[in-house]
Formats: structure tokens, C-alpha cells, sequence
């Protein structure tokens, strides 16, 4: 069966006239989706902040084995239910790919616990991410590195909890490191969070940034569980006592 | 300088007639702040729901180091202003120590982003915390294990983000074990969860209880640093692009 | 292409009169192999230490992606070159499985770096084996836990290093807990260390001890990497110094 | 009571003509040992590979709760049995720093249990070492990074196991990023690898590096313990079975 994608945009910036329009004309969605399809091993879906409930009714999600996420500038316009929703979701199993200026969206706060704060400049600078866990699945297929010209540079310390691996570290031309691909595990939900992608860069039609996102997406495709995240008062001993 | 520790409690059962009263006639707060002082290395006060501002004004929150937390039934009526003002703080420092039914306040919860479930009992069983992270600060004066006669039983799955120490684990009689002592580093901030604790058995008399209350205080006692967890914008490259 | 297993036991027990002859007839590799054949997903053969290189020459090491290890009292048999040629292996990428009182082998310990020294008793108590990370595809299609009524007693402190995951927790009848299930990357290669499976009782007929197994070879298989694990002289800088 | 650090140096480069010598005249072990002198907190010793023992015998290290390494061409030339006596104290719980070229020496290799390899170039480039664990306290007193104006390059894929705590993530003006800061639990001891300090340039007078080894040597001071790490068979069971 194949793994079920809604690949969730914000869908601002490309609407207007501008770098993101002329790059993203159909919206970056559009374009993960794209690269994705191409693949066949998905059946992918997008959705946007302008649809009702942004596009995430209950019934999407109960169909939605990940969700790939990019927001920027509107992210307080989300609306907390539907967050909510989202959050129980990943902690009963649901994938969430959290994409580059996402980092700052309610989602992504709410799942981490913390300000998610980092350094940044936006001046087109190099990028080159190093592989720093070469056995895991996300890195599979790629090599030492990747190396994108131009990409808006975001400094540590970024102030989130540890991950619980650490994919790829990011170098920047201008001084500054960051931890670009970082694994969360939370509730039954696996969450990865991968930091190329400013929408006047055309970041996602890199291969290698594309071969990342498919690998993110196989790997937080949930483990089929039976129990449940309750919290069960268990009344009799497993044990005599 | 004495590390400056601020111990609340919710202070409910207590003031009831029954067990909790009977075993902490002055409140689990005053237990806990009397083998504190006793160590003479700490200044420690005290703060409960029912005090205005639930006893944790800005003042008070910015003469605390290390703020002790015990909270069970009424969660829910901590105002959400007190447990953002007491997130601020962690993330910008304070150590935090979570101890027992308090998994469910909304600190906690808020913290780790998880439902922090578990299963439980109560049936007063033995339990027995093994050191399973023998060079850890907390641990120091510890043997192999901590036996507590009677708890309450907190079982897995334990619904929290991987801890970046895992001190104890609990064994039950009735059958299950727990992550019962956890380090989690929060911003610039430490937190250390202690499941132990239950309002209706002895357990802060015990004297290795206490003494890992005690290191965990001063573990958690914050690094002090120059820098702000803010989101700088770095203009100025700090190598020449 | 089915993921190529080879399973090594040490083979020595169950050529002898009793129990463990007496359950595993044909040997633990071969219960192993059987139950790794039945999923049609594996390419499975077996070597033991009687062999010559002890089963695990160049040749059938170089069409292994996943090595399943059993070994108990004959661990200082095993010759330090072929020791050597697995770490070696390991590090590149080929998955290892160390089962039971493998802990002390000259390959685990070699690969820890510790004394991987625990508790025990041999007593035929309960075990149970409780799933603490239940998004790790390890832990696919397991329940809350696993239990099995006759096992040997592993107890903590295991002194080993912090696993990079920990998928089940022990906890034995007799009072100890202990980290059964866990995971640890090294070089380019996954290992996991899962502690039931004394000789003398039949825990390798468990349908979930089996799942466990079959589920960690998977997760086990080397990502293919095209860069290699040596030490490079870069003498020309990436970039302009 | 003092923390008793032995600060053992391979003092090779500094006894021949050039740089290393200019720079540490009375070599790497005495400039080191000179600035943690200064802060009155420390009973420091050296050790050197050229004499008995490399200066390490069983007395020297019964009088070390932190053992300081620096040893870079002559990895060879350190006898086993003294790697072998160094490792077992670790594991008992002596502190150990390992410095710069250190990565490659026999008892850090034994320690990890990977083949520590990274990339490397001797450029004299700038780096700079980024703080990712704000709380720890090996960054105390650092601000937001470490600038050195020259040193080695030592780039990803640095093969060791995920650190239990990752201080500093080391930028290479030539393109690289490292793992230049990182903690490690083995048994009852506690190891830091700190990437800083090329013979060929004045590192170790840089006060932040010097912060930073004075925080560790602290920081790895042995957790006092009466358990033994041995493996005991528990014959009488805590709890009737």
C-alpha cells in the first residue's frame, strides 16, 4: 500500500509578484508534491492556509500518514483547533516533515516544547550540509554532502530539545553551523525537521534535497501499533502482590 | 552563593482529613523544603496554589534558581499566565524539578509536547528504582537501587520525548517498570523528572529520595551564561561572502 | 533483492545431553534460521564456531548484510582475527543482531568499548519486556509487552553506553529491570543487542521474540553508502581560504 | 579536596626544532598544566611517554580523578598494558579528557569502539566552535562561540558513537563542519573530546580553550560510588519467585 502524503503550504509568498512567484508558480506544495509523485511509492495530496480548515479536516488527516509542512510569515493565522488536531494526530503515529521556516510554526513549537529560536540572514549565501549519522534511512543515497548555492543561513544554538538523531549538520559560508536535519521521536509519531527550502531560492528542485524529503517521508511512515496513548488505570496486578 | 530554591505545591490533600495530612501535616512543601535546609546549602522558600499568583510572582520566580514542583488533582486550575511565565524562565534557565503526579501538570506537559500518559495503580506495592546511570550527578551516594516499600505504580509506555539522561529505571512488584528519574535539557534550562512521591505513603522521609532531591537541586542549578535565546537577525556576514 | 542473514551460534551446548539439546536439537541457529526463512523475505545461512574461520570467511562475510550472533562460555574461543575482520564489517555497514549472553563476546565488547557487565541469576523466572519506543520499527506489531515465563535474570547497571535507542525494558520477577532491547549505531553499521534467549528454555520458539528478531534484521540491513570510512588528507580547501 | 588531574603529553614535536617548540617550549603537557594551576582548584601532575610506565603506574593513576591526554605520531608506541590499565580506570570512573590528535590514540579508539576516523587539513584556517548545549556545564562562561584564528581542519564524518552530549559543533573556514565538543559516558567514568589544539599553533593559550578544559576537568571528577562494576550472580532472588 502506498504511503498516503498531504504536503501542507502556507501559499502566501507565491501568489504575490516576486522571486517565489517567478520560482514556485504553482506553489512549493506543488512542487514537493511533484517530486514526490514521480517517485510512484506515494499518493499524495496538498493543502493550504486558505482552504477551510486549512485544508486539514478530520477526514484528511485520517487519511494522512505524513504530513509535510511549510509556513513562514502567516504562521499565527493557523488556528489553534486545528493545530490540536494536528498534534494528537502525530502523537497517535501520524509523520510530520517539518520544512525550513517552519521551525517557527505552532506545530512545530507546541511538539518541541521550546522557543525553536535560531540566528538567520537572508543573503543568498552557500550552504553544504554534512551527513553526520551515515546509517540512517534519511541519509541514504547521499554522499559526504549536500551543497546548495544559495540558501538563507540559520545560526546556532537553535533552541530545541535534542533530537534523538542528528542527520546532517549544516555549514554556512558566512560563520555560522546548524543542526539541518534533526529526528524527533514523540508520542507514537516520528517528526524530522530539515532546514533548506527559503521560498526565493529554488532549494526544492535539488535532487539531493529531494532525495531527503522521499527518505523523510518512508521513515516517518507510522509503525502500525494496536495499544493506545491513554492513560489506563490497571486496576488488577499483572503480578500477586 | 547558596543555590536559591523555590518549593510549590499544590497543598490540597493535605488540608483534608486523611492520609496525606496524617503523613505531611504541614503540607508536602514543608517536607521537602526541611531536608533541603537541612544540607545548609540552599535558601529555600515555598509557594502553593491558593497564595495569589499561586505564590510565584515575578519576584519570586526572579530570586529562584531551582523551583520543585508537586502537583496531583487540580492541574488544571494553575492559571495558563503562571505556566507561561514559569516556561519563560526554564527556557531562559531556572532548573526545574518535576516530581511524581506532577507527569500531568501543565509545566510539564507543556515542556516535553507529549500527553506524558503512563499507566497506573495504586495498591501501595514495593517498587525499586535501579541507577542506570551510574556517573551521573544525581546518582552520586546512590547504591544499585532505592527500594521504596510501598507506591503508587507508574507504568510504561511512559509518553515523553527520549530523555538525555535516563538515571533510574522502577521496577513494580504488580509487573511493570517506569523511566522513573529523567534529565531534560530545555533551552538554557535543566528539568528533572522524579516519579516517586505518592500523597498517601511516606516517600519524601526516605532518606534516598531525599538525597536525590537534593543533587538533582543542585544539577539543575542554572550555567550561567551572557547570551539571550532570542531569533537575532545576523546582518553582517562574520566572513565575507 | 532479499536482505543475505547469516546466522552464527556458538554451537557448543547443543551437542551435548540436556535441556538445551533437548529444545534446540538442531542447534539455536538452526530454530533461528527456520523462523528467519518462514517470511520469505531473507536470504538465510548459518556458521559456528567449530567451522573453519568459524563459518565466517571473507567470502561469506562479504555476502552478509545482516550477522545474528549466539555465543556463551566458548566467547574466548573465538580467534581475534575474525573478531577483527566483523568489527571491520560493522563499521561499513553490515548489520549485527547479538543475542542473549553474547553481551560478552569478544565482538560486543569490542564494539561498546565497555565491560558490558550485568547482573544475573538462573532461575527460570518471569520476564516481562515492555516496549518504551513505540514508533521504532523494532517494535512493529509488538503489544504493550512481551512476556515470557522462563528466563535467565540480566540486571542493570548493564555497562554499556547509552543506547542511540531503547526500545524494550525488562523487568524480572525477582526484583531487577534491565535495558533488554537496544540499539546502537557505529561507523556505518546498526546493532542491536536483545537479551532474551538462555540455552535452557525455549524462548526462541516465542512468536514475539521471533518478530523482534525478524523486525531488527530489517531494520538492521546497510543503507548503501557510496563514501568510505577512511581518513582523508583534504588537502584542497572546499572553499577559499 | 582538590581534583588531582595527571596531564599526559606523547612530547615528541616540542623536543625538536620548529614550530612546536617555539610555541610550548616546555611542551604541550607543562602549558597546560600551567593555566589549570593558576585557578587553585586542581593538584596537578604530568606524564610523558617517554617515561616508565609513560609516567602512568598503577600509583600515579590511584592519585588521578582526571587523566588529561595529548598524544598525536607516537599512538603506536603506547605499551597496551598501560592502555588496558588506563581503560579499566575509566570504566571505574576516572575522568578522562582526550585533546585534538588524541582522537587516533589507542585508548580513546578502545574507548569508542569505531575506528575514529575524520577528514583533515593542515591549513592554518580559521574555526569557529559553536555552543549547542547552552546548559552543559563544559560551556559555562562561553559566550555564543570560540573563535581560533588557526588550527587543523577536522571535518564529518567523525566515526564515533552518538555523544551523550554534543557541546560545540566546530566551523572550518575551508568548508567542514566537526563534532568538536563531545561527551561520553562509559561505565562509571565520564570523557570529553574536545577537537582544539594543533602543535603547530598556540591554542592552548587561547583562554576560551582554556575555559573549557578547566570546565571539563570538573565537569568528568569522578561521581563517588561504593558499587563495583563487576558481574555478580545474584543466586537469592530480591523477591520471592
Amino acid at each position: 500500500m502506498k504511503i498516503r502524503v498531504t504536503v501542507w503550504n502556507e501559499f502566501r509568498h507565491e501568489r504575490e509578484e516576486g522571486k517565489p512567484k517567478e520560482i514556485y508558480p504553482e506553489g512549493i506544495h506543488t512542487a514537493i508534491k511533484s517530486f514526490l509523485d514521480s517517485t510512484g511509492e506515494f499518493e499524495v495530496r496538498t493543502a493550504t492556509l486558505d482552504e477551510p480548515e486549512h485544508g486539514l479536516t478530520e477526514e484528511v488527516l485520517d487519511n494522512t500518514d505524513v504530513l509535510v509542512w511549510w509556513g513562514h510569515r502567516a504562521h499565527k493565522e493557523v488556528q489553534d483547533e486545528i493545530v490540536d488536531r494536528i498534534h494528537e494526530r502525530v502523537l497517535k503515529g501520524m509523520g510530520l516533515i517539518v520544512l525550513h521556516s517552519g521551525h517557527h510554526s505552532k506545530i512545530f513549537k507546541k511538539l518541541m516544547g521550546t522557543s525553536c529560536n535560531l540566528k538567520w540572514r537572508e543573503a543568498g549565501e552557500k550552504e553544504r550540509l554534512w551527513v553526520t549519522d551515515p546509517s540512517h534511512p534519511i541519509a541514504e543515497g547521499i554522499g559526504d554532502y549536500i551543497e546548495i548555492d544559495n540558501e538563507e543561513m540559520y545560526g546556532e544554538f537553535f533552541d530545541i530539545p535534542t533530537p534523538d538523531a542528528l542527520v546532517f549538520i549544516g555549514w554556512f559560508k558566512g560563520g555560522e553551523v546548524f543542526r539541518s536535519g534533526c529526528c524527533f521521536n514523540r508520542g507514537y509519531g516520528k517528526i524530522f525537521y530539515f532546514q533548506p527550502g527559503h521560498e526565493t531560492y529554488p532549494t526544492y528542485y535539488n535532487k539531493d534535497v529531494q532525495k531527503v524529503i522521499i527518505n523523510a517521508v518512508k521513515w516517518a511512515n507510522p509503525v502500525k501499533r494496536t495499544d493506545s496513548l491513554t492513560a489506563p488505570n490497571i486496576k488488577t496486578p499483572l503480578e500477586k502482590l
